[in-house]
């Protein structure tokens, strides 16, 4: 799943790489191919998502039959793709995982996943209907109420933080653009 | 600064990649390495950076020394490192561009520009001195009030759509979080 281990030889020309300062004035330390000269950059990447809900106000969890974290529950997310926006990769995902009909709602949280090299961005969305065509990542896909969410059985801390902040916000009415700092 | 161009060779072991559908379930054609079996991924890149504002209101502004769009002016930003959060990447950026002394404040855009693969986050900043010590990046660092901005010379779609709603949040007294996708 890691996509940071070092960079050893260049994409351009397969040429073994050095690890110095580029020459451009950047600070940071490169993969620099002495062959063709490109500087190989490594940053971090975005996982976007959804949280569908009812009408009746259930949530949609899906539970993962990949790895990581196989058999926990999670909020449909993937990596975006080059491509598509943050908006239209959250839905694709939804999609793919679930095989969800949904109207995308607002931006609800951006997580910073400092650790791993991820920004995770999470939408709310209206699920059209209760139909679902789990793709195969996962294992099934549920509808939960707030009492019934499996806290202690949720794939990321990400899904949890997320989750514990929509309901929140349901609560008091309003929901906000939240932004989590992930240990 | 186009960083995706295609893969040619594997990062680990230096093979010519083949692009194909991965063994995995992976609907999209990847760069997949004969000889190691690595799947290689292209994804979007993050832009983080700052909406630089004095007490007396005036917005600061640098000149880009470098290209793209060297001579014109742009909101401090650059591309997000890994093991920074997107507020330590925006703060440094701010630094970086213009020696700039600042207290970041609230997410206050994000810019989708779906078509060289990148996510633009800006962040509401405080400055707490004039002072400035741009980097080798800017020609000159200045502060704008909101009539003196130069808008048609700006260098980038996201910072013109970032300004324009700032000032506009400003009249009304109440800054949102902005979701901008940019053709
Ligand atoms: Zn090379
Ligand atoms: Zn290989």
């Amino acid at each position: 799943m890691s996509q940071h281990s070092p960079i050893q030889y260049c994409r351009d020309c397969g040429t073994a790489v050095a690890y110095r300062l580029p020459d451009d004035g950047d600070t940071r330390e490169r993969a620099v191919c002495p062959n063709c000269g490109r500087v190989h950059y490594e940053n971090p990447l975005n996982v976007v998502g959804t949280v569908p809900v009812l009408p009746d106000g259930r949530v949609l969890l899906c539970l993962r039959a990949i790895e990581p974290r196989r058999g926990k529950w999670t909020l449909p997310a993937g990596f975006m793709e080059l491509g598509e926006t943050t908006s239209q990769g959250a839905a694709r995902e939804t999609d793919e995982e679930a095989g969800a009909q949904i109207a995308l709602g607002p931006l609800f949280a951006v997580l910073n996943v400092q650790r791993v090299g991820q920004v995770h961005l999470f939408y709310r969305a209206h699920l059209l209907s209760e139909r679902l065509d789990p793709g195969f990542e996962t294992l099934e896909a549920r509808f939960f109420t707030e009492d019934e969410v499996p806290w202690d059985e949720l794939a990321f801390r990400t899904v949890k933080e997320t989750l514990v902040r929509f309901f929140a916000d349901r609560r008091t009415g309003s929901y906000g653009v939240h932004c989590v700092d992930i240990d």
